[in-house]
């Protein structure tokens, strides 16, 4: 993890390290803090956004909220914890590796002593965390494959190293053909309200040196029809069993108009975002957030005052858009009952 | 038009008064201006915008440009109003009202003397802004009954009264719908880059208390998806012989997730906006404005320094995602070839 970006750390005296994603790209500020509210907050807060890392951010929590737990007793930290957790998963709605992270802490401490549970939850927040790059590295192998020789790539948001534990995923697709020699291009949407491919994607690929155009989302089905794209590739906050997608708000559409134009439409994400307890999208919750986030921005009024707002933060891709669901264990193609169920069961393949 | 808010108007001291629309929701700043250079500037700076109200404000522009001009000569007057025309048709180039009318001023001086020309273009101008409002109620007419009862109707940019001489295209429909008791409900998309759905749309329809909901642009798609959506409304900057239409950026992929929703989508436009001289959209210019109306929102920064940027204006909507045309003579409808060639050709049909 030397010489990689990671957006969030677990400092040795204790603290956990986040970029303030809000600030960017204007200032990059680092938070420290040993307080597990902290997180929560920077989680509702989209201080630290982007589903994978809102789980890792959610582990480095919990793993804070047992170290300062004064419990003595076993079921107190117990007892502890699961009240962080629940603090923690009640952040925000959508995305499934909230849960999954969490729920993955807990089990580990159904029947530990009370000091072996404060070692197991960090030790277990720090595996999720190298468990999360490991794999968007191997999904960025197999997604590499799939992006055109020279083409120009279609991303929506943010799901680069700053959505995830380092990386990234659809990003890590970018990056993967880019380190592998293939002249890729990036399209960035602005991704209104919250301006992510604007402000984080745009600051990603700087620093990365790859390539990029930003353009407004309304402009997106224009460029698709231009013939200038080759793939799109986006994140996932989660995927229901059927394959049916929930990510940020416009990638429906990005999804409907790359089918339209015959357009590959690949979704990059890690198994943890795969709920097969959820069967379709349909039963997905969907966040609504505050009507301010799209009435101003950057705190300049774009709006009238008093003016009626609808901000729903993600949409649900149908799986019959979806051309392909990339992740660590390998590619998914429709029918994606059987394929993503696969995916999940698998352990790491072997490579080479 | 007593009552009737109107975007532009010619005083009696013979100056044009203008609604400088930049400036939009936070201040209603008027403009006083004697000067057709200043026109010019006006439409250059989207102070005027809307493709209807770009041909009426250069129609008074080049009203002004002969008043100020000094020749006595009846050949020096025709060629100070063609160096006119010259830069106020260089203005913007996708809107074909623009050059509709400043030829059809023109055309009117070939065979006069100076005085008379003077007046000629004056009353010519206001003749064309009288008929552009004529129209859209007309227009506005045959529209209201396309709008499903107590229906949300979605539109995008402003194609309403600040858009054209008054009472509006596309929001001309909603607001006769509204007027005959059709209690509708809009949606309209904030419309970036420019945000003319967010500072014009919402501005004009708190002004007439028809209820509206703001979305960001990437919201569309799942709005329409919910079921919420009766109807899409727009206007258009130019419409070609086979039916293709040129309109805000973003209208394509509006049209495309109409058709997949099975929403109808209309355009509303006079026949000023149709050029049976382009016979398809392949052949309309689309402008291409300044990276900093996507870099910034408003004066604040949203992307790194230097950060590549595609700004199209426009794009074209295919003619097979279009459910109508209606315009001040009638619906047309496929094949459009024949139907826009029939409504461009009708005088004013009897209502009543």
């Amino acid at each position: 993890m030397s010489e990689m970006f990671v957006p969030i750390e677990w400092l040795a005296d204790g603290k956990v390290r986040f970029l303030d994603q809000t600030r960017l790209p204007q200032e990059e500020v680092w938070v420290e803090t040993a307080d597990y509210e902290r997180i929560a907050d920077a989680i509702r807060r989209l201080e630290v956004r982007g589903a994978p890392l809102i789980g890792i951010a959610a582990a480095y929590g919990l793993a804070l909220a047992a170290r300062a737990s004064r419990a003595k007793e076993d079921d107190g930290l117990r007892a502890d914890a699961r009240a962080a957790a629940d603090i923690l998963r009640s952040t925000r709605p959508t995305a499934v590796n909230l849960a999954w992270a969490l729920d993955r802490m807990l089990a580990l401490i159904e029947n530990t002593c009370s000091d072996e549970a404060r070692l197991l939850l960090l030790r277990e927040a720090r595996a999720i965390h190298e468990e999360d790059i490991a794999g968007n590295q191997r999904m960025g192998q197999y997604g590499a494959e799939l992006i055109p020789a020279d083409s120009n790539v279609m991303t929506h948001c943010n799901a680069g190293a700053l959505a995830t534990g380092g990386y990234g995923t659809a990003l890590g697709v970018v990056r993967a053909a880019w380190e592998a020699g293939n002249l890729v291009h990036v399209t960035a949407t602005e991704t209104r309200p919250l301006l992510q491919g604007a402000r984080l994607t745009a600051w990603e690929l700087r620093e990365g040196a790859i390539p990029f155009t930003l353009i407004p989302d309304s402009a997106a089905g224009l460029t698709m029809r231009r013939g200038r794209i080759g793939a799109v590739v986006v994140g996932a906050d989660r995927i229901a069993a059927n394959g049916d997608v929930a990510n940020k708000i416009g990638t429906y559409q990005l999804a409907v108009l790359a089918h339209e134009n015959e357009i590959p439409f690949y979704v990059a994400a890690p198994i943890s975002t795969i709920d097969l307890a959820t069967p379709t999208g349909d039963e997905i919750p969907i966040e609504e957030r505050s009507p301010d986030e799209v009435s101003s921005v950057r705190g300049t009024d774009i709006a009238p005052q008093g003016t009626d707002v609808s901000n729903p933060a993600f949409d649900v891709t149908p799986n019959k858009y979806v051309t392909a669901i990339i992740t660590e264990n390998g590619v998914a193609r429709a029918p994606y009952g059987e394929s993503l169920r696969s995916v999940c069961e698998a352990g790491v393949p072997a490579r080479g």
